[in-house]
């Protein structure tokens, strides 16, 4: 059984259910998730994630109080070391918000939209980054396999930078999923010149495991292999550079 | 007073030893750092760096057996359990090494070369992932302020996934080094968009600090603002996001 927030919990109980949602399990049975830090906390006030619980310190819950009190948000005031030790940050001076989960019904994906495909992406670091980059491009639907990192994991939500209030994650069976899209790009070894590409309307793009780059059966799916050409000797690009760059081609392309 | 590897240790002391070089101190005094993993010990044994020990699992041993043989290195067996203990890697079930720092004469920086000057990155992993993108483009070549992450730091040499090997860093005062920089570029917010630029020669490629960009001091230096387009509402990209784009449409530039 799980620590869920009763209003009338003492303090440090709640600090200690903030805790806990550091665990899959217990964000899954609570529907809800921490996202920590000045900058992040801030983008959360402004978005419109329905906010359950704010730690903040006395400076922090100054600086935003009329967004906390619009907000009617329940704030308990808590020392930085107290952030510290029920979060994931090192040094946390600001706050933790407790937000509850979004449900998204299944992305419809138009002809002229580009779509991120997450196929496997392990690192929640690396997840987080993708969607900063996505959100960076103006690609707002992300979808992802199953096996890829939780969106709601704070290493992912804290590397977005804010991007989380913006981007969707959609969890799906990327094979079925793209088994009705027409377009889609896909870095490999042995594919079109990235440089070379013009005039894209839209697609989905697949960006492949940090170890073992795109699976097989998602390979299959792909409609436009294309390669980053290399002018050194590194063996390949971490996924969020190659990311990157395939999104500032393809919108490059688009001008 | 720190701990050295003299060839009669015994082999818990030398793990001692390698786990002591995690802290810079030990690593400036014995002038020495420590590389992790089957992939990045795999590319020190084909390096030039000179290797003073390693520490192995029986499996990595075995297979790398006639490389550790020909470089005349001292393998001392090792648990995976152990090795993980005594370096930064959460699972580390091939080897650690330990090889000496080089150092190299200051810099010359032809009209042709595209060189990196990374201006206070303050995390290692960001470093490591900015080497790795300069070694795919061809980029052997970066300077580094002085208050920038240790390249010899275990999750710098970790992050370059192998381009450690043949990426050289040298720490200099920046605002000096590029006194004399006639091509300097750096990002700005309102720079000329890099979609334009063409017919790039070479030049020093300024990356800014995570939270605060370019510093003062050497954005007075920076003769060619680019800017990265936005198509969406992140406020920033990550530093090495940034490096990714700006080498790729550098190099596409000079086709």
């Amino acid at each position: 059984m799980g620590i869920s927030a009763e209003k009338n919990m003492p303090a440090k109980a709640k600090l200690k259910y903030i805790k806990s949602l550091q665990l899959k399990k217990y964000r899954t049975q609570e529907q809800c998730f921490v996202v920590e830090g000045a900058k992040s906390v801030a983008e959360l006030l402004n978005s419109d994630f329905e906010i359950t619980l704010v730690a903040a310190t006395e400076e922090f819950a100054k600086q935003f109080e009329q967004q906390l009190l619009s907000r009617k948000v329940e704030v308990i005031p808590a020392h930085e070391r107290e952030l510290s030790s029920v979060g994931s940050l090192q040094t946390n001076s600001a706050a933790i918000a407790v937000a509850k989960m979004k449900h998204f019904p299944p992305p419809v994906v138009s002809p002229r939209d580009l779509v991120l495909a997450l196929d496997n992406i392990r690192d929640p670091g690396n997840v987080g980054t993708i969607l900063r980059t996505a959100d960076w491009f103006g690609v707002t639907t992300v979808v992802a396999s199953e096996e890829t990192a939780d969106f709601y994991n704070a290493k992912t939500i804290g590397a977005t930078m804010g991007s989380f209030c913006r981007v969707r994650v959609h969890y799906v069976s990327l094979p079925d999923f793209l088994a009705n899209v027409p377009v889609i790009f896909g870095t490999f070894l042995e594919g079109e010149d990235i440089h070379g590409i013009s005039g894209v309307a839209g697609g989905v793009i697949v960006i492949g495991n940090e170890a073992n780059g795109i699976s097989a059966e998602v390979a299959r799916r792909v409609t436009h292999r294309v390669t980053i050409p290399k002018y050194g000797n590194a063996e390949s690009l971490n996924a969020a550079m190659a990311t990157a760059i395939v999104l500032d081609n393809l919108r490059r392309s688009q001008k």
